[in-house]
């Protein structure tokens, strides 16, 4: 069993996203708070020009910045790849140890509750999200698959994930998903401290996944601008069951859009803010019952 | 009794408040909808800039540039405060009539419903929010007095108001507000042209009013940052009576603060995102009813 030795938390990757910025200016206040015996905890704040300027990002999404290219491009200039190479350096120093664990907190207008983002299916990682997941019904684990290096600050290493929270408007704090938010990152250090003692306590062999498996724009025109709204059937219905011929959209006319997939599938990031830009309406996921060996 | 000429509906005035700027793209695909016999309906988009790069501003609020210095400072350098005078010179064209109503459209992440904001007491104003609040319940009517040329749009004529809406976070259309918006908007359009052609069917006589009378800031440290949250009893919770002693927010660390002041009063623009910068947490209001000759 490989031992963890360094944790890293991020907040404010996204600068609108309050709800990590303020928990790492907590834990930074209260280093205690997030020390566990058997690992180093570092907390760190993502994107501070953008946290300043209470906006996603200044030039360019940080959390599309950590792939290869980009972190190995000394001639970038956008402030979000120089930060991404800055935080690299943080997190992964030259001749010194790596960090083992990457948690990255965000926030999103999605209703996605509490949810844990893997981008792999690293056994430990479906561990803990099947233990915390069985002991809080609120935590959904949603399986976003990406290559080491992909972009996103979590691929930096094996057991990088994201921390998604949500509905929560941009720019706004709610005390009740603030306080669950702390509450399943002290439930993660502990089961990183337990795990490194040998004291993994796993009961639960299974697991409820939503699994990416694409994604679907708003309805536009020729020049990009949507033409319809999120259907006010499907409104904060993350997680639930879309079926083929179900609304999905509704135009500013007042004329209903279906659904045209072949299967029923459960939406993701229904009317996530910053994903207008980014041309997706949703996440389309399948759901899966996994076995934890 | 002074006939109405010209209307203006204005949208994106803060750039991020979607609601406002694709029903105005609607109304100028679709001039018909907005179209009344007995006066000329302008449509006009607030703050392109930010518009297109979905923030609410460029370099300053645009809604607070409206004042009598900054539109005649010709030496005025901030987009803002530029577009403000474009707007006006729009909106009171030298030798041409002026409009005589502004109708302001604006989201809110607050839960304030559909709310007519009044700057002034003017009797047309409070007639029409009667007739209206009447007939829709779920519409709210709140004086915040400001004098003529105040630094808010609306300020610009006498017959100025907002519409107010949400709870919608920045950036996110909300199917559902969107129509409940439009029908409010035909609704006012009608009433006027109702009062123009001496068709005016007032048959309440009482009104509802939220009257501004301060604002509540978040608990601050030293230098300004925010040291507590919105209570989660107090959460969306606008336009419903706070007493001395509630509480009102829940600090990092779990402690609640209660509200300090010696009688009820009505909180509105709770936990609005724009106002973390500006020092609010909430508006506070009086309710009275009053009468409508």
């Amino acid at each position: 069993m490989n031992q963890i030795h360094r944790v890293a938390i991020v907040g404010g990757n996204h600068g609108n996203e309050l709800t990590g910025v303020y928990l790492i200016k907590k834990f930074q206040q209260y280093p205690h708070l997030i020390h566990r015996s058997s690992f180093e905890t570092l907390s760190l704040l993502g994107n501070p020009k953008a946290i300043a300027a209470r906006t996603r990002y200044i030039d360019t999404d940080l959390n599309r910045c950590f792939n290869e290219s980009q972190l190995s491009d000394v001639k970038t200039s956008s402030y979000e790849e120089l930060r991404a190479r800055e935080i690299q350096k943080i997190l992964q120093p030259q001749n010194q140890q790596s960090v083992d664990v990457i948690m990255d907190l965000h926030t999103t207008t999605a209703n996605m509750g509490l949810c844990i983002i893997l981008g792999n299916w690293h056994p430990l990682l479906l561990k803990l999200a099947a233990d915390l997941s069985a002991v809080n019904p609120l935590i959904k684990v949603y399986i976003h698959e990406q290559p080491k290096g992909s972009g996103f600050l979590r691929s930096l290493c094996n057991l990088g994930f994201s921390i998604e929270i949500g509905a929560v408007p941009q720019g706004v704090l709610n005390a009740e998903l603030f306080q669950q938010t702390e509450k399943l990152i002290y439930s993660i250090l502990d089961y990183l401290e337990n795990y490194n003692q040998g004291r993994n306590l796993q009961e639960n062999h299974t697991l409820t996944v939503y699994k990416l498996i694409g994604f679907v724009d708003y309805p536009r025109n020729e020049v990009g601008e949507i033409q319809a709204m999120i259907h006010p059937q499907l409104h904060l219905k993350d997680y639930q069951p879309l079926h083929p011929g179900d609304p999905i959209f509704l135009n500013f006319t007042g004329e209903e859009i279906f659904y045209q997939g072949n299967s029923t599938v459960y939406p993701i990031f229904i009317n996530e803010a910053a994903y207008y830009e980014k041309g997706i309406a949703m996440h389309i996921s399948q759901k899966e019952l996994i076995q934890i060996c």
